[in-house]
């Protein structure tokens, strides 16, 4: 099909009868300008189908009109769930959402960041060793840590309260009776698996409940990992089993199906994020909800502050802790009884 | 924390101590500089941490380095897929990704897509009724069909062979012995939902098994959606049920759970997409797959082929159909045993 070339405002300011300037300024709603042409200018607009620039209205406002979101594992079912949501946020402030995932080295390289395509980024599937957090602030430029933080971070944070999260599931399976007790863990490298085992662990040994190495595992926020840890750990016989993630959780359920193993009849299950899979019929996985939509509402507010914000205003790093909230459904009970 | 300003080229070009357009030549990659000029002015950009901006290599470029995906449906994991590979392709051809939804008309409007920020676009949740297709052939802006087409495309399509694979899954249902077949088919409004419905009809029909009022449902392509229209079918006492995709179909499976129908013993459920979910060992749905990784590639060759092409070589539209491939796993067998 031939195509003719776009319109240009200076179609419109011809059809408009009025000079170019006028075109860019009534379609920018400029209310120097009567409404008598500005309405002119805009039927003349339409008339021609035209489409103002975004390129051309980025150099004259110094705003891009994006923005960026760092996420590594969009195998992850909550990370789909935080693109959904903070999509919609930022839909509705007129922003439009760039998606940027790490290299192979897992790592974002500040060049992709701060190349003038972005008003601000999120930053979603950070590690704890990143220098990206501390790059960005030394640069002003706008960022938030969302779900995932790093130490003393140099800027805006809003997580849930993983520590908090973990507690409330130790206590639980204590609480059942529970003693052999494992977990997979999330990794070292993200505030999200360090701060769950830590707290996790500190329940326990109040307790006096022993984790031998038999009974735990360390490994990525992944479904086939939680899947082969989860077969690694059924030699101890644990009664319960904490999965640091609602991912790693529904791979152990997916192991302990297929071999049989009920739940929780046989094993205790609890996860953690609460994401919409938990809440299926074929799982109805127990697990800490820490409420995405909330997350991502906040985050995204914390940013178009930060955004606002005069560059000399030196806003002082925010940190928003989201509460966990245990959601009990049907995958955990008392420990089968000794010799059954 | 206060910060510097960004170092801009003028910076580097005093510390490499040449002129600022040769900072720009050298950090192009320029043949035309000398390879001991190109290496001072990159380690004076080194050095200082210079960016150069995305923004100023665009207007010299007029190529964004954008590539925008239209998705309406986050919530569905084959589009989660989708974005997954599709940021791999593009990633790799040092491109990025911008994503763009409807609007709550379900619209994506012509201005958000053609207003200089993308090279092109690459369309996967379209109706059939869009005229955006049209709009954007008719501007020469590059643009791929994904998955979902219109009739008579004006522009590049890559599909899996949606009659092919309807037509494998009513033949399996026939040749296991199944007459009492139920159907969640998916909108009429989508080249998918329409195509598989019309060839699963045409099998039964041809073999002359009734497919009556009781024992269909058509419902948007969602997980609720699934379970719902099961739960309504039930009554009519089905052997055997096709989703018309897999999200539909995961909603049937955990609505037949829910109800201790037992899958395949009680009732035969068969998909389409073959997403990860329906490999996990709690579903290990039968289905049809068609490889996303696949058409991701292929639209993305289609895509960058045209954004390559001089706007006056008129390429014309191309149609790519992938194969459709019966995936058997563990949830069709023959129907229950008559009064058993």
């Amino acid at each position: 099909m031939p195509h003719t070339p776009p319109p240009t405002s200076h179609d419109v300011a011809r059809v408009a009868g009025v000079s170019q300037p006028t075109v860019s300024r009534a379609l920018r709603d400029d209310p120097r300008l009567s409404e008598e042409t500005r309405q002119r200018v805009q039927e003349a607009a339409r008339e021609l189908n035209y489409v103002p620039s975004q390129r051309g209205r980025s150099l004259a406002t110094r705003s891009t009109g994006q923005i960026g979101i760092v996420v590594s594992d969009l195998g992850n079912p909550f990370y789909l769930q935080v693109l959904d949501a903070l999509h919609e946020e930022l839909r509705h402030a007129g922003l439009r959402m760039l998606v940027l995932t790490p290299d192979d080295g897992n790592r974002v390289p500040l060049e992709r960041v701060v190349d003038g395509s972005l008003d601000g980024v999120i930053l979603t599937t950070t590690q704890l060793q990143s220098t990206l957090p501390a790059q960005l602030s030394e640069r002003g430029f706008p960022f938030v840590l969302l779900n995932r933080e790093v130490d003393d971070a140099p800027g805006d944070v809003c997580v849930v309260d993983n520590t908090e999260g973990a507690r409330l599931i130790a206590e639980e399976l204590l609480a059942l009776g529970h003693r052999a007790i494992a977990a997979v863990f999330g990794p070292e490298t993200t505030s999200t698996g360090r701060d769950r085992e830590a707290s996790f662990r500190a329940v326990l040994a109040d307790a006096g409940v022993e984790l031998p190495p038999e009974r735990w595992r360390r490994a990525p926020f992944d479904f086939a990992e939680g899947h082969r840890c989860t077969l690694e750990l059924l030699p101890s016989e644990p009664t319960a089993l904490f999965a640091a993630n609602d991912i790693l959780a529904l791979g152990a359920y997916n192991a302990l199906y297929a071999r049989g193993v009920r739940v929780p009849a046989d094993i205790t299950l609890i996860g953690f994020d609460d994401v919409r899979l938990a809440a299926w019929e074929a799982f109805q996985l127990t697990t800490v909800s820490q409420n995405i939509e909330h997350m991502v509402r906040t985050s995204t507010e914390l940013l178009l502050s930060r955004i606002a914000a005069a560059p000399d205003e030196h806003l002082a790093p925010r940190r928003v802790v989201l509460p966990a909230r245990l959601v009990r459904r049907a995958t955990h009970g008392p420990p089968p009884s000794a010799g059954s």
